[in-house]
């Protein structure tokens, strides 16, 4: 157990009346627990926060008349990964999986798995089965796809990434999710803050399900495991972007930090951690 | 209130362990019961049903040995839909959109709303808002889209279907909810049985969410929207197909039908309907 | 007969040793006479004129060392198009088309006139075949398209740019030589000088083959037909391209003109416009 | 010098007046030429041959009524190919070019190099440069992509086969020839004959420029090169379809074949061949 400090800003110059929905709180869960939390809305707006999912997903609204919108979060969330061992984990089959796991096989807007069949068997086919599969996909996610800033736009999907090799870091996790899926391990998309994330920013990653649970995975390598925190979840990004507008604003400035000063903050070696 | 019969045959040639989900019943909601029900499968195998959703619909697991499968579902189906007279019925802004409707404006696998936002305003921004205009989305892509059966596949999406300008149902319903969406009005697909659909298949569809509540619309215009009996709702195509199958199994066999002999059956006359 | 200004000034920074390929002069064909030409390289650099293809078009190649790169071009051209009063101009069928036009049928990188079949006969089959039927296809890409600078890049196809209703010229120009091919009527796309635009750049328009000639059209309708002087021809903008560069090079800067100062200068009717 | 025999036999039903251009016969060229040649046209129909390019090529203009249309093409063609010990071929530099090879660096409808140049620099841009690098890409091709009789169609480009990683040679050879261009080697599609092809059919192989000259691949490694027997020449299939039709034709019956009787005819070893 260990403690990690988070903090976003995010100020828009808002042009006419808008409706936000923001995803930038830490998730609540049995893993990851908000000790303090702070939110200061500039100029006063009544704000609403909701339940986004049934994995302690939680949205906040808000509407809007023109202004500068000034939005600052902060928390500190306590963290209690199972990090287990090195130990043999085992793909599921599919008569097997739960059935609450059953829809993140699916393809979705960003992670066309259903167009990822061959590609996926003939490049990880062969490799044994088990979780040393999955980081075996994310090697390959990050020796095959350059991250460059800017390479992408909100409609770039897996196979797009895969053609023109190049994305940030959700195209990496739209990618790795998409091969999972097509090798048919459940995949879903995480979207969170991440200690040591160079430059700090938001963060996209995802989670596998192997064994009996989900488990973390990161195909930037950019950050270490143990150091994400869980904002929200969904097939892809579509269901996560940290900031959802319908109306006219602009974003004119964007802070994030994720740090531990914690002295058991344990930097990842590899191991796999599962926080959900 | 008034009943329709519906029935599925499905036989299946399997040639290795494989494990099946259906998605073949009716579901059951507050418009619709289902008041008799018979599941006939051969060889005898145990099955499991389990809730797929929030929303009443309930998938079928089986894990299937080498055989030949049979699969026999009928069920009569207790209709109470909302029938309104016409009335305007009004979009709602984003603001005030309960939160559960949400995650039905994101782009999904087939439906790139994302993508589409320009041609869905210039086609249909100087349209009255409300149920009308959803209305003329269908009819736009009634005229614009052929029905040709084997046009398309699984991999086959809005914007695939937008240039090559043919699909099937599906498609006619992937196509309408991308463009609802693009304009800011929650839509979602339903798969289902359809009274008086020819030939006799599985029907998609989709309903959006307008003044208080989900309404069901159809862009083939192929069959009554009181006749059409619910199984499966989600972003999309890619959560509902009747049959998810991994191993190896080949369909022999498919007869589906949906009729009413009931005589206060009442038969669609542009009137809105809603069962959600 | 009348008289044409052009002139181009492009300025590069060049880091490495690089190969240019520059599409800038006018054309010299019968109805378009290079009457006086002036290219002036800074440094000084050895470069060669080579003829890019039959219809009179001439790349200049140029080997560059490290250095700041200048080069201004500016003619005088002589006009003479085949201004036609209105009369009917036929659409040739395919038996009768000259073999030498048979290539400009084919899809190609950014027209997949392959794909539009259905689209195009939908929208333009019912229209009375001629001279007339391209007219409405230009004005259906005004209408349906909107101009946006910036909308594209150098990978965007007719089918891109049919579902995001957004491009420049090139893209107006792409869609409509893929609804004419895919109708049967050849089409190409020619890059030149435009009298009247705004703001002056260099120009993206095609030419559809009708009757027994070429005749010019421009979906953008931003430039007088009689004001395009004619540089590059080709099955679309990849073979036309103003600069082909290989190696290191940074444009700094652009300044393309396009004026007549002369009285008897054509302002565009609308009247079918030949210079092929 | 040695001699191969080729043969095509295809069979239409015509149900309305219908425009015919094949490209079907053995370009003649200084490394290929005809020494006898049949045509049989049934019923007899008045036809037109002409040139297709500047490479020899020839094409079959048929004006059809409605009936049964068989054409049968036979011909003895000598083959003299350059087939070379191996030495370094080197790749050429951009400004060392031949104005006529540049229009081979473009893409095209069916091979998207502009967007595969780091997928392209990080797959091949460390090997040695030259004859071997290709051969190289034709491997790769080879090893990534399974040839599947069905896979693809019409429309399908290298970019939609390297994500489904499934084609047939026209695939192959687009795939091949896009990754080329993207790295600066002038590429071009080649449809003809190939000795021992299994099953016998028309095929598609490409050239690299290299050297001082083109050379031939074929990433199917389904047929020597020595075996090969050009028909067609462009930027990729669009150009080299064996037939263009319009009108209303079903085809009915396909035979092709290609086979060498000659003790002199060298069963490909590896070794370089050229034949342009």
């Amino acid at each position: 157990m260990y403690y990690v400090k988070i903090l976003s800003e995010l100020i828009y110059t808002v042009d006419a009346t808008s409706s936000f929905v923001f995803n930038i709180a830490a998730a609540n869960t049995v893993h990851q627990q908000t000790i303090e939390e702070n939110l200061t809305i500039s100029p006063t707006i009544d704000s609403e926060w909701f339940q986004l999912n049934d994995f302690g997903s939680r949205g906040l609204r808000l509407k809007v008349e023109p202004c500068e919108l000034s939005i600052q979060y902060s928390a500190t969330v306590q963290l209690s990964p199972d990090i287990e061992q090195d130990k043999y984990i085992n793909e599921v089959e599919h008569k097997s999986l739960p059935t609450s796991v059953l829809p993140f096989l699916n393809p979705s807007r960003y992670c066309e798995s259903d167009r990822l069949g061959r590609l996926a068997w003939k490049e990880f086919g062969q490799l044994p089965s088990g979780y040393s599969r999955v980081v075996e996909i994310c090697n390959w996610v990050n020796k095959h796809i350059d991250y460059v800033a800017g390479s992408t736009d909100a409609s770039s999907s897996a196979c797009d990434v895969l053609i023109q090799r190049a994305g940030v870091c959700r195209d990496f996790a739209h990618v790795s999710i998409a091969l999972c899926r097509a090798l048919g391990i459940p995949a879903r998309y995480v979207s969170g803050y991440a200690v040591g994330l160079e430059p700090p920013d938001f963060h996209g990653f995802f989670e596998a399900y192997l064994g009996d649970r989900w488990y973390l995975f990161d195909a930037t390598q950019m950050a270490p495991l143990s150091g994400l925190v869980r904002i929200g979840i969904g097939l892809d990004a579509a269901t996560t972007s940290f900031a959802n507008i319908v109306g006219q604003a602009k974003m004119q400035f964007i802070k994030v930090e994720a740090t531990s000063a914690d002295s058991d903050f344990p930097y990842n070696n590899g191991s796999p951690v599962s926080t959900a």
